[in-house]
């Protein structure tokens, strides 16, 4: 990591002036586990968003994108266990009613509550539950990681992180929270990401920040192809930092812009590296393309392959798979260019296989994290994109969900 | 069935004058197992092809295209066992090669020779076996079924029929052998095909005919949605059976144009059913889309998304996951119009669940084939499109596939 970056504990609460809690008010089948979580600043916050492109997507979504057309917020309300999709006009009022609640547990403007939803889709929120559980929460400056609990749904850890910088002088700290493991493909991945930071930002350029952000994080990220209904990235930022406001004319953007970048690719990762019955991260960097657009076609047509990802699970260096994956993808391509490595071993040359050491091969392809690395030689075009092997533990968790 | 066909035996040598063998000649490591076949027919035929729009397509694909810029072929020679793609400059000398050992032993002109390779990707072609083994087939005009099974990789079974009609009273023929169970995703499906018929036909409109019947059939099926680099459909017509030879003009175009779908839908479903791991085959049909196009990438977002195939191996009525791949599948929808049936219980109407019995819905997802339909109300753009579970068996299939 950079070292203008340290990281620092307690992730989306991390920053001035945000608190945080979450309670099990029974939306998912085991009472016991947290499925309401709430996050609140202690004053208006500037904020920006970004949201799956489904055309199904699901109320607390279309709720977010019309609240956040005035650019700011002061809390968000997230229930996990029930998507809130397909879930019609009730389902629209449900997740007002959500906003709503929040806002008079919070004393602050209605307006100014974002909310999301996770789980199962097509059912209606069971909502006196929720508004016993909104009730109950306990706010704390120390609760982000209760936080990034509660919004878990298959994920098997949770995915966080803070980053402490400085602007102007002044200390800053961004923190982020997200979860996803299955369904994940975004444009946006469910994935749901918040966001915190104490800097102060002028919307435009955040907005604009954020989405460039997550273009080349969470939309990099594939688990098993399956776009979401409730795909959420949100960041709220207080001020409390006391710096001057960023804007692409700030002389200290690029440490924020940074800064960023690290959060979201961090967590992109790790949402990957915890895909649904994964039991390895894959990398793969495509080098050498006609442009970037073609780049992203070539790196996400590799982590998108099923053949692939199983030979990924067996430690099989099966590199046809990714000849083939790359064929498929309708990147630009020359069948006597392009090159392909996995980790540090040199597998094809010119589009043919090289003579490799087997045993090296099988020995990276081994590793808990193995990198692809792909040069089409043909411009300079380059992309990241992350994904998972696909083992029965995929299959298991996916074959007998809504029982 | 229309009854205007019979189904009979035989497959691909059913039509007169076709011939067809096999032999294990040692590509797979298993010597009992056949893994080189010829087809041929007793005269020149016109031909037409459709293939893989893989840019990392395999030497074979090339020489095909290549050759049937004449429309004309007599003999194929196809090997099970190495794909004979990334293979380079090497791999379409042997290309040409396998073509020229099989003329020389039909005595037949060389670029009346078609080639197919299946198998894994990225080793040269043991030249050696395949100049053996062309030498020990022995050809019958009974022998289409061992056509059938020596094409076969991961297939559990063979897929392949041949149907009976008349034209201009002439008893006419058409024969048809696919493989594919993996790498599933044409556009075309690894799937092979080879159709052969007695009929007298006009070179022009049986390209257009097929690519228009491939279009409906194979380019609807998905297994894995990974697309192959050796994808091949090939149509031979000999003219034995002496009718007057069919263009868009002749009076009884039309039967042969539903027994050419009959048999590239037939084939299809059966390469689905067949899917690696697959317990059961699905059958998606959109209605009601704004066009043809906006359905077909409906119903194949439907057969595309792991998370809904896990819910049909499990017997698990999960429809949000079908809404789920409705709104990422970009098709043109609206949330308060479209009706979901799986089998014949509406679940889904004006977008949202409908209070529909889950027994029922149950009992139909238990069937060893469930059909979706799907009504966006829009327009009448409509498609079918066929795929199968995700289980186990896709997983431990691929895991350790070149070992």
């Amino acid at each position: 990591m950079d070292t203008i970056f340290q990281e620092i504990d307690n992730c989306v609460t991390a920053p001035q002036g945000f608190r945080a809690g979450a309670v099990a008010c029974g939306i998912k089948s085991d009472v016991n586990i947290k499925d309401l979580a709430l996050l609140v600043s202690d004053r208006p916050c500037v904020a920006a968003g970004t949201f799956t492109t489904s055309t199904t997507r699901a109320a607390p979504v279309l709720v977010c994108q019309e609240r956040l057309k005035r650019g700011m917020a002061q809390a968000i309300i997230v229930n996990s266990g029930n998507a809130n999709c397909a879930t019609g006009d009730l389902g629209l009022m449900n997740a007002y009613r959500m906003t709503e609640l929040a806002a008079q547990y919070l004393g602050i403007e209605n307006e100014l509550v974002l909310c999301s939803s996770t789980g199962i889709i097509g059912r209606q929120l069971p909502m006196n539950k929720i508004e016993t559980g909104v009730g109950q929460i306990v706010l704390g400056y120390d609760q982000g990681n209760a936080f990034s609990e509660a919004i878990m749904t298959t994920d098997t850890r949770p995915k966080r992180l803070a980053l402490e910088f400085t602007l102007d002088g002044k200390t800053v700290r961004l923190g982020g929270a997200t979860k996803g493991a299955g369904m994940i493909y975004p444009n946006m991945a469910t994935m749901l990401c918040y966001l915190t930071t104490d800097a102060a930002i002028e919307q435009p350029w955040m907005q604009a920040e954020l989405r460039a952000a997550v273009a080349d994080s969470f939309n990099m990220v594939s688990v098993d192809g399956d776009m979401s209904t409730n795909d959420t990235c949100l960041l709220l930022a207080n001020g409390l930092a006391g710096n001057k406001p960023l804007n692409a004319h700030h002389p200290e953007a690029e440490t924020f812009r940074q800064a960023l970048r690290y959060m979201t690719q961090y967590l992109a990762r790790e949402m990957a590296r915890d895909g649904e019955g994964a039991t390895k991260l894959m990398t793969v960097h495509v080098l050498g393309a006609r442009d970037k657009e073609d780049a992203i076609k070539a790196a996400r047509g590799i982590t998108l392959s099923p053949l692939w990802q199983c030979a990924l699970a067996g430690g099989d260096p099966n590199w046809g798979r990714i000849v083939a994956a790359l064929g498929a993808s309708g990147c630009e391509l020359y069948q006597e260019r392009f090159e392909i490595a996995i980790g540090d071993v040199q597998v094809v040359q010119q589009g043919m296989g090289t003579n490799y050491d087997q045993q090296r091969a099988k020995a990276v392809m081994a590793e808990k994290e193995v990198t692809i690395t792909i040069n089409l030689h043909i411009g300079d075009g380059e992309a990241t994109a992350w994904g998972c092997d696909l083992t029965h533990g995929y299959i298991d968790e996916n074959t007998l969900y809504t029982r």
